[in-house]
């Protein structure tokens, strides 16, 4: 990593009513006082390692090259799970070796981003002098990531690892004029965002032999017939489809919530169907 | 404007369970690594300019001269309406263009204030490379008020604009020995804080010919016949008015939510009578 | 105080839904603008000095030596509650007297820490111009940390004060073979954390003449009888007894809520028996 940067990202599940996030914030800034720290995100559902990878996956690249971003979403902490820095295109990324990184690195596999590093983390010269067994965020997560804004090197950190922890993702299917994805998020306004990216429906778009293919979006009994380019285009009230800010398909309803609107949850199925 | 700041704003209503916020100050972060992004509040109940518009007048005298705020409270996203940056007593904002300065610019213009000048943001230079539809706190907000943060002139973000979007803005009215106004915000103590300024009733009490006016103040069902200078000033569980951090009459019980207590809400008449 | 910083955290009732911490930020950066505030939580339950008490005591000792301290949570405010600067440990408390600092006080004094320097606020020269009755963050306690951050002399801000107020602190008790605390915090995953610490359980154990004393934890009708070195050595759902981050014992449930799964409540008494 060639830049360097003072900005450490953290996105965790601890809340804010705690003052665990502070005490985090504490340590880092004993040992890099010129840090700049952004909160990502503390309302990860607690122990949901599949919302964590989601939201680290669309949220870092929005953030200065040479960024580290720490993760803390560790139901296993305190076992043997493996804690790691990944170096995946020009950010570092400290975290348990826990899956929570899949999004990521199926991205950069896709794209063909190279190369992706990562490191065990093993150098105890790095951590807090002591290292409790439930709050690895605040005695090596935090500690680790503010020796690395301040320049130490990724190698020191501790020996490379070859295979993460992946979870399984989903990734939308084509089956003929069909393509078939999952809600991955519903966020605070109940936007019930697929994993259905504007390029898939280009694709199913173009495989078409009709001048104006008209097409069905399915969502439990929800059925939409077009693509909002913005909310305001459907009446108040009414749910609508959108490529939302992610550049997926979102499910949404104009001045309401989705969610409880149409009963959306995540993991449920999303159809987009063609009709030539 | 003479002074720059480095110092950046936010308020919002994405919450902060999302990564909406954090991926804006990612966004100002790439653009100007030196600013200082304070957080003023993203609990705006959802599309509730008001609210917004109240929060944002409230609050902004606090800060440095040369802050730049950032409102994004945009339920027309997507639609025809104007963004804007406008420069009021030394400050700029950078916002749809859809009410939510309106406490501000009724504020600015009683006092006096002059110049209030505006600009429409139309120069692309100063967005991100590709702009949604759905979020343009990230596409458009962010990286313009990141750009005068580094001092780009005001002018170079679009041309001048003469009318901004105002809502209807509720100001106490007099009738003889009675001022009447509205709760204007309920803030998460249950306090509810009134449009009646110190000022309006200390002009209601210069009206009286009695030596020592007695007053009422009723919201409700409830009466009052002081005003406290603390909260301790009445027992515990007790309802009581004062004068707030906001310079307005304030409903309140000591130890209590006079919100769920007393049964007021937003918008709820206020009566402040004299009695000769 | 031969170091100086320029952190300066807030620990308060506010929350963040209104714009009363965003306030506060901007009254510290108008004085100050290189401070760096770092947020240690605004979700103490409203005027619970206990609570705001332990969040101080357990996470002051993660930051700089320097570091200013700003907590207000402040029932009395307008009332004559005195407010002090306290100087404990390489660190000052900015605060009302009203006990929020008893259990740093009981620490430092068993710790033997010297000396605990206070003053009473009472240099209007540090306030902000205008003081309300209802808004001592903002008007006196943000304004006297901040110039604190400059440099300003602890003896400016006003007379040394000898005796502060204390809460009555519940301090574990021994009785024989048995050791009864109670529960203080209960955090946002519902993890319930006791005033016995590591070290008390040790002494237990060294009063023992058996070479492998067996120990029963009780709270409520819950029964324990291990202390756990990680959530995860239980099953799933199962409730547990660890020395956890503060390194203080507590019951938790693996991947649960034992707040919710046990009954348990701030408060509660907390048992641990040895059997020789």
């Amino acid at each position: 990593m060639n830049e360097r940067s003072r900005i450490i990202t953290l996105t965790t599940d601890f809340g804010t009513s705690d003052t665990y996030v502070g005490i985090m914030k504490g340590v880092i800034l004993s040992i890099n006082p010129k840090a700049q720290i952004v909160d990502l995100t503390h309302a990860i559902p607690p122990q949901d390692i599949y919302e964590a990878a989601f939201s680290i996956y669309a949220a870092c690249s929005y953030f200065p090259k040479g960024t580290i971003h720490i993760i803390v979403v560790d139901p296993g902490v305190g076992s043997d799970r493996q804690a790691i820095v990944s170096h995946i295109d020009n950010a570092l990324f400290v975290c348990p070796d826990n899956g929570v990184l899949s999004y990521l690195l199926h991205s950069a596999e896709s794209a063909g981003t190279h190369p992706i590093d990562s490191v065990a983390i093993q150098n105890a010269a790095y951590y807090l002098p002591e290292v409790s067994n439930t709050f690895h965020g605040r005695d090596i997560f935090a500690p680790v990531a503010a020796h690395l804004s301040l320049g130490v090197p990724f190698d020191d950190i501790g020996p490379r690892v070859k295979t993460l922890v992946r979870l399984p993702i989903q990734v939308p299917e084509f089956t003929g004029n069909t393509l078939t994805g999952q809600i991955v998020k519903i966020d605070r306004f109940g936007n019930a965002i697929t994993n259905i990216s504007e390029t898939a429906i280009a694709r199913l778009e173009s495989t078409s032999t009709a001048e104006m293919p008209i097409y069905e979006i399915r969502v439990g009994s929800t059925r939409l017939n077009r693509l909002n380019r913005a909310y305001a285009e459907s009446g108040i009230g009414k749910p609508l489809a959108i490529i939302g800010s992610y550049g997926l398909l979102e499910i949404a309803i104009n001045g309401g919530n989705a969610k409880e609107g149409l009963g959306i949850k995540w993991g449920d199925t999303v159809i987009v169907q063609r009709f030539d």
